[in-house]
């Protein structure tokens, strides 16, 4: 590539139905482009807090600090472990799919011991298991699960997994970067010590920013560590010096400002409509796309009563090219579905109906396009299988 | 505050001629509300591709590791760091400003050893004393210094003290947050083997991202580490599945999409303009803001030979309320400066012309507002100090 022939990035227009980014809601595009300021500006310390209020409002807690780590979901995820973690620390992380093993590597990775607790993908946590662990660990001090697990779309049981650490006396890490804003998270009602989020998913943001929140009890563990977050980064001693808060506030790094808006007029768009009326909405449109799926001959993965609305791994049909539909959704119908990932990767389609995505043109769109292109293909396939036939007869 | 009472942010236009962020150019606001897209679609890995390529124009290098951190400078740095230091590494860190001092408590948080190299404030690294650190810890692997010193406007002759470091079998790990697109920075040319820098300063974009960029002597010790890299999210082994050469990108995290947009146009903005016109734009727009903070008696802490043309730090004239005056300017003009950092707080201003906002409208617009007001509040000193004579007379 010549640096002569580069010119302006003008990208196609996409509908965004894969595990996120989701379609950005045009309120949250225009909200990018806004004059930019300082990250001392008095203007912007007063969204902040504003951001903040409506956060705590997201994850449905009065945790003081609920702030956006300024990096994707990856360091939203390594802002917890940092934070709450140390060498020598016993970690009990259940696994279900693709995140929980990215845990362990945060656990190992700062010195601490991570206990696995597996379940199969596209099963849920299963809590005796997790008890089970808990009493054979009793010097275990963290217990770490992902409430909607985006490689296969099972949903866990936060609450009573919860229940479960804080009855053996472990704080609580969460990742809840698909859940958020698609379905309930009730991070003072559960008792969630440490949650994470990601904007791109049903919040209707751009990626790029990951919310958090921390219960008292996390931010005791923090203020009492022996030895000093590995991260300076993350470390959140440092992030509430600018978060915090005090009317002033001491410069830690440059806050993503136009990033900042754009998950303002997110959060604002989620308050306006209602955080009970979006997980309905989900959850409506999830059982639309169900039925036509389902009518399709796809079968989901998940078993009906753990699946998340927002995410729909089905089965791909046997016989058929998975990464050329997907190939053809996105060329002839600038249509993005997801793939599998981890295990799960050439066996399994991905699609999201997550925050803006979530709407009944998408859900018909979705049905529409991969019904004409399965059904080309399989006519196909059977045709092959015609000439086939004929040449061994 | 409640919730019910959040409305849409609409920022106060300013004037941004603080150490960062600066102004942004429009065309950089306007891309960053383009339709989002995922992170592995073709015609967004096209774009990672271009991006790579303007951002070796910037950093005048061919290395083939020169991308841009998905988080701001302070994550550039971190990667940095955490990718070619090993615990117990012995790391020569030059310090002549905050800057240097956030290395060191990189270097620590790493479990390496910081061997201190301490200039003034306002100075610039001394080759001399790198010299004797480095005959002194003949155990040393890595040189680290500040190129251009964001908390007081010197710059550092960083080909010598690459030269140096080499001599010794050194890496070198080089903060250019601010210098990039300002002043000349020349990675291949001086023979950096890590750098890292922002988009906020002089290449006119929104913060939150990080360009780095690493020699091949630095891949090979970082596919060389006996220990693992702490930080997953910032790990290059895992970077460069997603950002490398291959045509199959493989998922890490999700990139921020519509910051990258805006990182695209800036390059192209700069490879428009030709990053020796902006070199000499920034020199020009120095010397005519240079002259105008003279003739008001503003002084520079900087020698003239070291000083940054795009960091522009003065003493505060005797008597004056510096907090005041940058209050005033931010209400009445719109127009921010930036104040001391660190042991210069309180005792300097920092006007910054950076990237975009280095142009003679805002040269004249912030000579003339700071003038007014200086003008206005030596009139109220004089006349308190009038008042006083009067009352002990």
């Amino acid at each position: 590539m010549r640096i002569e022939d580069i010119s302006s990035f003008v990208p196609p227009v996409r509908t965004l139905m894969g595990p996120g980014p989701s379609d950005v809601h045009p309120r949250i595009s225009l909200a990018l482009a806004r004059p930019t300021i300082g990250h001392l500006d008095p203007a912007f310390v007063g969204m902040m807090d504003e951001i903040k209020v409506m956060l705590q409002y997201a994850f449905q807690t009065k945790n003081e600090l609920t702030i956006p780590v300024s990096a994707p979901g990856s360091a939203g995820m390594e802002a917890c472990f940092v934070n709450l973690v140390e060498p020598g620390d016993k970690v009990i992380v259940c696994q279900n799919g693709v995140f929980g093993g990215r845990m362990k590597e945060n656990v190992e990775r700062i010195g601490g011991i991570a206990v696995m607790v597996e379940d199969m993908w596209g099963h849920v946590v299963d809590p005796n298991k997790l008890e089970e662990a808990l009493k054979a660990n009793p010097d275990a001090k963290i217990v770490a699960f992902v409430h909607a697990e985006t490689s296969t779309g099972a949903q866990s049981d936060a609450k009573t997994l919860c229940e479960i650490a804080r009855q053996h006396d472990c704080l609580t890490i969460v990742d809840a970067v698909t859940s958020v804003g698609g379905t309930p998270v009730k991070v003072d009602e559960w008792g969630i010590d440490a949650i994470y989020s990601g904007t791109q998913k049903c919040l209707s943001c751009t990626p790029g920013l990951s919310p958090v929140s921390f219960s008292e009890r996390a931010i005791e563990k923090i203020k009492s560590r022996k030895t000093s977050v590995q991260s300076w980064f993350l470390d959140l001693n440092l992030v509430m010096g600018y978060w915090g808060g005090n009317a002033k506030r001491a410069y830690h790094h440059t806050a993503p400002i136009n990033p900042l808006y754009g998950l303002h007029e997110a959060l604002l768009i989620l308050k306006e409509e209602g955080i009970e009326n979006a997980w309905a909405r989900h959850q409506r449109n999830h059982l639309a796309l169900r039925a036509g799926l389902e009518a399709m001959g796809l079968s989901f993965i998940v078993l009906e009563e753990h699946r998340l609305p927002q995410l729909n791994a089905v089965t791909i049909p046997d016989g058929v090219d998975e990464a050329e539909v997907r190939s053809r959704l996105l060329q002839d119908y600038d249509l993005e579905i997801g793939a599998g990932l981890g295990s799960l990767a050439g066996k399994v389609w991905r699609i999201g109906l997550m925050g803006y995505a979530s709407n009944m043109k998408n859900v018909m769109y979705c049905l529409g396009a991969l019904d004409a292109i399965l059904t080309d293909m399989n006519a196909a396939i059977n045709q092959g299988a015609a000439l086939d036939a004929v040449k061994t007869a």
